[in-house]
């Protein structure tokens, strides 16, 4: 606390990322990174951009990242002016919920923003960084999200926006494509933002719903399904008005947000499709594994269209089995709230070695 | 215009960043770029980083950043907890104006921010950003900023900050430490953000101030003096609680703003103090011989202590130079506004035969 402060710092309780451990020869399946590295193409792309001496790095890079943003268009069958890149998917979410999702209705009172009551926890941070009344939907017994009950709140509470991950997180279950366009249909006036993060380990993505639907947002990240968590790009696509919005708070935020080692490594991370295709089907084959593994040691786990699991086990507390993992040198992600997952350990899904490490040990706890 | 946008970006001017032609074979001077390459350190640490095959990029970077701050307190004699770093200075500058300095009376009345009236444009457009009220003081008819002028009206209008780049930017013009440390001391209760991006040429740090002045926030970027334009690395340094501020902000909007190789490649560019030396100091040398060169074609200059010179010829319209000038594939940087300005021209230092492009192109010219 201090009198130099901005009366906002205060109020502010700052998201806390899972834990970055120095120590070596950990098993770490704490942050949902991706086991294998990123595309061959991204080294030679980076060493490119390098050259001998460095000097490139002198220049500002393209503030627009012109050439990043019409690979990603290309990739998904978008217009360039449908693509808008940041540094890292939180960046983009942080414009997204500045320009996007802060709304008030004709007599100035807050629109509630939407999301789940159990989701990612950067949610509830935003809101509160720009002054956002957020109101969440409760998933269901199986730990869904059901779109009739976002549909319901946000006509009951004149809803602003509604955004959530899909796969959600940590629960890493999905919807459907078709349940998302039902929301986009069902509150036409309502921004809908759609966090991709996971969705390429196994979810359908709503990307192709944004030709018909003006009010859907698409977030993406690379640092999962492309192997880039170090190298802090995402991007969101949707209509260009929507993405004119987002560039008008980026520009009045930082002109340039990303470098040019990321620039070209993240374009050679899209285009190279056969490596993407390569390491996201072995992630999702060892989470398959994984499953019927952790279901066989008694745990109960939730369907996963992620690249990780999330689970739990009926007879043991989830804060002891996080520690018994990290006394043998596992690190794995815990959630103390809300109550209904205190329970449930997130567990990123490794190489296959290190899904066997895990499970190996979870036989001698449980 | 559409209905999706939060009404704030409605109201959003962005900042608009000087061109980044794509063409080869110009003469750049508009945007005050390094003319020189990053020290070869920097290449060899974010090689290190790389290795083979980029296999670190899979994990996340450290979220604190701390061998970076680590490096920067070493070489600044100050402790880790003194130091802030983002994505550009411009991102440090951007959690700045909403960490330190929004601020309100008792009445709930907005305590205005002070700066310059010929500064730095993104000032205004961060104030837009997050609802500061701005009141700019008039530099003096030399352009430079008076001290007295800034605390009179900081007293006259209770003023929450004051923000100003040493040396100004576009002028160049810098101010004494003394003077600053007599601002801080006649302003006690008012953040005081000292933005350094120029400061390495030959102006006077306000980085001794640090330890006897609580309310004194110093911003730095590797941009200009270390040749990292390209990698998106600034540090702002001031008593812990300051800095606190600051990381509340950054934690509340995107944990990891800096990726792994901008870290590496930061860290060793600040610790090449030998490479630091001899480009800053080519960079003056030149300065110093496109001063006299310029003002022998009847410019009048400016005293500049950054890597630019900012410079009006009494019989030539500013606009049309710089038109005249790009005909020459050479490309300087103009401002339209204030009116005080229209007919200078800002030119970046380049290597001595760039500067000797630009002197010839002007002979030709006027």
């Amino acid at each position: 606390m201090s009198r130099f402060w901005s009366p906002l710092v205060h109020q502010l309780s700052p998201y806390v990322p899972g834990e970055q451990p120095k120590l070596p020869h950990l098993v770490k399946l704490n942050t949902n990174e991706n086991p294998y590295p990123p595309s061959p193409a991204v080294q030679a792309a980076i060493q490119a951009e390098l050259g001998a001496d460095a000097a490139r790095l002198r220049l500002y890079p393209d503030p627009s990242a012109s050439a990043l943003r019409a690979s990603i268009a290309a990739a998904h069958g978008l217009t360039p002016e449908q693509v808008f890149v940041g540094n890292g998917s939180d960046e983009v979410l942080a414009h997204a919920f500045m320009a996007l999702l802060n709304h008030r209705d004709a007599q100035g009172a807050p629109r509630p923003l939407l999301y789940p009551d159990i989701t990612y926890s950067f949610y509830p941070t935003y809101c509160r960084l720009y002054g956002i009344t957020p109101l969440t939907v409760p998933l269901d017994e199986r730990f869904q999200i059901r779109v009739d009950d976002l549909i319901a709140a946000a006509r009951a509470s004149n809803a602003g926006g509604v955004i959530f991950p899909n796969p959600n997180a940590p629960t890493g279950c999905g919807i459907a494509r078709s349940e998302i366009e039902r929301l986009l249909t069902a509150l036409p006036d309502c921004v809908v933002v759609v966090d991709e993060a996971y969705v390429d380990f196994g979810a359908e993505s709503a990307l192709p719903l944004i030709a018909a639907h003006p009010n859907l947002l698409v977030v993406h990240t690379l640092s999962k399904s492309r192997s880039l968590a170090g190298l802090r790009v995402g991007f969101a696509a949707g209509q260009a008005e929507l993405v004119e919005a987002l560039v008008r708070v980026k520009d009045s935020f930082n002109s340039y947000p990303l470098d040019r080692l990321a620039l070209v490594g993240a374009q050679a991370a899209i285009e190279d499709v056969a490596w993407f295709e390569q390491t996201r089907g072995a992630v999702i084959r060892s989470r398959e594994l994984l499953v019927t593994e952790l279901a066989a040691l008694g745990f109960e786990v939730l369907p996963s269209q992620a690249n990780f699991v999330f689970a739990r086990h009926p007879a043991h507390a989830g804060a002891a089995l996080q520690q018994a993992l990290r006394e043998r040198a596992i690190i794995v992600r815990h959630f103390t709230r809300p109550e209904r997952i205190a329970n449930h350990l997130r567990i990123t899904v490794g190489t296959p070695a290190e899904c066997a490490a895990l499970v190996e040990a979870l036989r001698q706890i449980v």
